[in-house]
C-alpha cells in the first residue's frame, strides 16, 4: 500500500468495476462482486488487493500470488493459481496503469492563489487555477483553465498555457506557448535564449535568438530539463511527447507527436524529429538533422547523419543496431583469438 | 517577423544605415536608400526586409528570394536575384547577427528593485538595477551597475558582481567573483562545494572547500549549468567563453579566453584549458588534464589524456579525429568483407 | 589563505593539537608547539601554515616548501626540506580533510526563520532550524533538530528530514524521507514523479507513480541533480553515498551504503547497486540491472548488463576494463599497420 503520507487511495472497486474500467474479461476464478481495496505487488498482494503480471520473470511469482486480482494476457493466464480472479488483456501493463489511476487519481488543483504570489494585473488567469507560494507571473500571461503553477515558479511576459496545466516548482517559462494538459517538472526552464553566436576573432557575437518555444497538448517535460527557444523559427514539441530529466533541446528543434526522450539526452539546433521516435538515455544528435517516424535512437548514441523513417541506430558514431552488435562481437572475437595466438 | 507579444521591432532602417552598421558594401539594385523594416528567412521574406545567405545550401532559395535586401559574400553575390540589394561582406553570419541586433535591440534591465525583493542592508547596487520579485541578497553582497537579477534567484553571501550582468531567474550564486556584461542563465548553480572527499573505510571524509568561482568578463552561462568552486585555489572562466546548458565544471577547473563549450559537456576537477578551446556537445573530460589553446574536443568525445594546442580528438577513448575516423571506416569495412566470406 | 569575504579561519591550532586532531606522529624538525595559523599549498605555505604531500607528483614542491608543517606518509617524509616538521600519517588526503575542517569549521545553521519563509502550521520543525528567505514548507513536513533550509527552496507535503540537514537553495523535494547529516544542494530535484507510461497507439498511459524517495544518513547529492520516486517501490539511496553535480536516478533504482556517483551519471529505473559502487562521469546503465558491491563503472561507460562484485567495466557497451584497453589498443594497431601497406 502506498504511504498515505503521501497518497490517498480511493475505491474499494468489485473486480467489474475494474473490469469495465481497464477493459478486461473476467476468467480464472471470477469473483465479479470481489471488492478490490488498492493495487499491489504480485508478491506482496493480499486477497483485498489487485495486482498484475506484464513479463515472464515474475511468472513464479505470479504461479505463488495471493492477490485477489491479477491482470494478465490470456496466454499466461493458466499459470494462475487457483483461488485467483483474472482481468484478461492483450495489454495488462496499460491495464494495470488505468487501475492504478483509478485507485489513486491524481488529485485536482485545489483552486487559489496564495497571499504571497506575485501576478501581474495585466495577466489573466482562468477559472480553478492554483497558484502557491511565491509563484511570479508577468505581464500579458494567459492562463488557462484549472492550471496549477508550483511555489517559486516564474513564468516570464506573455507566456501562454492551455486548459489543465501543471507546472512543478521551482521553473522558468519564458517566450513559449504551451499546450493543455501539459506537464512540466520542477526546475525545468523553457524559452531561454537559444545558443548562437557568430564567431569573431575579438569575441563571439551574439546573435539575437527571435523565436519562441511551442508545445503541444498532452506534452511531459522531466525535471531540470531545458528547451531553448528558436532563433527564429520556433522550437516545437509535438503533442504527446514524453521528455524524461536533464534533457537538453537546443534551437529551432522540431519534435513531432509521441516521441520518447529518455534522460540526459541532448538534440543540438535545427535537427528535426519526426513522430513516434524514441531516444534512449545520453542519446546525443548533432544539427541540422533529420529523424524519420518511428526511428529508434539507442543510449548513448552519437547520431551525426539523418536517420532513415524506422530505422534502429546505436553507437557513437551511430550505425545500424545490427551492424553495431555484429561489429561488436567481431571485433572482441578478432581480438581473443590474437591474443591466444 | 518576430511574435511581437516577446519581441519589439526597432528601426525602419535603410541600405545605408545597416550597411555601415555592420561594415559591409553595398552592391547589386545597390538602392542604399530602401527603408528596411525586419529581418527574415530568405523564403519568406518581403521587399520590406533583410535576409542573408551565409551557406551554400540555400543557394537555390537565395537565388528565388523576395526580400528587398539581402547580406552574402562576394562569391555567391553573382547568384543573387535581379531586384535585390546586396550587402557584401566576408562573413555574412555575423554580418546578420548585427543587424538583427539593430532591428531586436535587447531592453536594458529597467531599473528598480521590486518590493518582494529580500535585499541584505549590507549589500550593495550599482545605479541603475533591476531587481526582480523574491530575488534574495545576502549580506555583503556587491553589485556592479545596470545589473538584472532575476526573480526567485538567489545571491548568497559577498559574491560580487561586475557592471551590466544579468542573472536569469531562479538561479544560485555563492562564493563567487563575477566579471562585468556577464550573462547567467535560469537555473544556473555557481560557487557551490566542489565533490571533494578523502576516501574512508567507514565513511568519505570531507574536504572543505576553501577556493572561489571566478567569472571573467562576457561570458555567458547557459540555464542549469554547475560550476563548483575550487578546493582550494579558484575555478576559473576565462573572458568571452561561451557556455551552453547543463554544462558541469568541477572544483579547480581553469578555462581560457574565448572557449566554447557545447551542452552537457562535463570538466573534472583541476583540468585546464588553454584559449579558443572547442568542446563538442556530452564531451567529458577526465582530471588533471591540460588542454591546449585551439584544441577542437568532438561531441561525445571521452578525454582521459593531455590534447596539444589546436589538435582535434574525437572518440571514447578520445584520439586524433583523423585517427578516429580512418579506424571507424576500417573496421566497418574490415567486419563488411569478414561478413561477405 | 581562504578568501577572508566567504571563509572565516579558526586557530591557530599548535602542531600538537593538529597531530593529534588528524591521527598523525609528529617527526621531522618536530616542532611539537609550532603554531599553525592556517592551511596552504606546498608552493605558497609559510612556517605559519600546514601543507600536505598525498601525490608523487608533487615531491619537487615537498623537497622546496617553506611551510611550517607537513602531512606526509612515512616513505616520502625522509624527503622533507630541513626546517620543516612533518605530521606522519598512512592517509595524508584523510588527515589533511581533518586538519583543514578545523581551520574552517562549517558554521552552524544560524537557527531562526525569515520572515519571508511560508511554513505551513502543521509542519514541525525541531530546535535549532535555520529557515532563509521564501522557503516554503508545506503541510506535515516533520523536520528535525539543526536543519537549514536554503532560500527559495520548496519542501512538499509531509516530507520528513532527519537531523543536521542542509537543503541548498532553489532545490524541490517531495514524496520523501530524507536521513540525518545529508547535504542536498542547490537546485536539486527529489520525488518527482518516475518517467512511467504504458505504450498506447493514442497516446500513452500515465502510471502513476506510487512510492518515495529514501534517502540515508550521511549522504551527498549534488547541485541539480534529479531523484524520482518509485512507481510502487521506493527509490533508496543508502547512508554515506556521495552524489554530484547533474546526475540523473529513475524510479525504484536502490542504491547501497558508501557508493560514488560522478557528475552526469543516469541510473535508469529499478538498476540496483550493491555498497562501494563507484562510477564514473557521464556513465549510464540501463534499467533492471544488479551491480555487484565495490564495482567499478569507468567514465562514460554504457552498462547494458549486469556487473559482478567487484568487477571493473569500461567502455560503451562496457565490458570488463582490461579487455576495453586491450581491444582499444589492439584495433589502433591493426589499423596503423594497415594503413602502412
Amino acid at each position: 500500500m502506498a504511504d498515505p503520507r503521501f497518497f490517498k487511495v480511493a475505491g474499494p472497486f468489485t473486480v467489474a468495476e475494474i473490469a469495465k474500467r481497464v477493459g478486461a474479461e473476467i476468467a480464472g476464478a471470477a469473483a465479479a462482486d470481489l471488492e478490490l481495496h488498492d493495487v499491489a505487488p504480485l508478491e506482496t498482494a493480499t486477497e483485498r488487493e489487485l495486482s498484475f503480471l506484464d513479463n515472464r520473470r515474475y511468472l513464479d511469482r505470479f504461479r505463488a500470488t495471493r492477490a485477489g486480482a491479477v491482470i494478465v494476457n490470456a496466454k499466461l493466464a493458466p499459470e494462475a493459481p487457483k483461488g485467483a480472479t483474472l482481468l484478461i488483456t492483450p495489454q495488462p501493463y496499460r491495464a494495470y496503469a488505468l487501475a492504478a489511476q483509478a485507485f489513486y487519481p491524481e488529485p485536482p488543483p485545489k483552486p487559489g492563489i496564495a497571499p504571497t504570489a506575485v501576478i501581474d494585473p495585466s495577466a489573466t488567469l482562468g477559472e480553478g487555477c492554483a497558484v502557491e507560494h511565491n509563484a511570479v507571473i508577468g505581464p500579458g500571461v494567459v492562463i488557462g483553465k484549472r492550471c496549477a503553477i508550483g511555489a517559486n515558479t516564474v513564468l516570464g511576459a506573455s507566456v501562454v498555457l492551455g486548459d489543465d496545466v501543471r507546472v512543478g516548482a521551482n521553473a522558468t517559462l519564458s517566450h513559449s506557448i504551451i499546450g493543455s494538459r501539459v506537464r512540466i517538472y520542477t526546475g525545468v526552464r523553457i524559452g531561454q535564449d537559444g545558443f548562437g553566436f557568430a564567431p569573431d576573432p575579438d569575441a563571439p557575437v551574439k546573435v539575437p535568438q527571435l523565436g519562441r518555444v511551442i508545445v503541444g497538448d498532452d506534452v511531459e517535460i522531466g525535471a531540470n530539463t531545458t528547451i531553448d527557444r528558436g532563433a527564429g523559427p520556433d522550437t516545437i514539441i509535438g503533442p504527446g511527447t514524453m521528455i524524461d530529466n536533464l534533457v537538453q533541446i537546443g534551437h529551432n528543434v522540431q519534435i513531432g507527436r509521441g516521441c520518447v526522450l529518455v534522460s540526459q539526452v541532448g538534440i543540438s539546433g535545427s535537427t528535426r524529429l519526426g513522430d513516434y521516435v524514441m531516444i534512449g538515455g545520453q542519446g546525443g544528435l548533432t544539427g541540422h538533422l533529420t529523424i524519420g517516424d518511428g526511428a529508434k535512437i539507442g543510449a548513448q548514441a552519437g547520431v551525426m547523419r539523418d536517420v532513415e523513417k524506422g530505422e534502429a541506430v546505436l553507437g557513437s558514431p551511430a550505425m545500424p543496431i545490427r551492424e553495431f552488435h555484429y561489429l561488436t562481437a567481431y571485433i572482441r572475437r578478432l581480438a581473443t583469438k590474437h591474443r591466444g595466438e
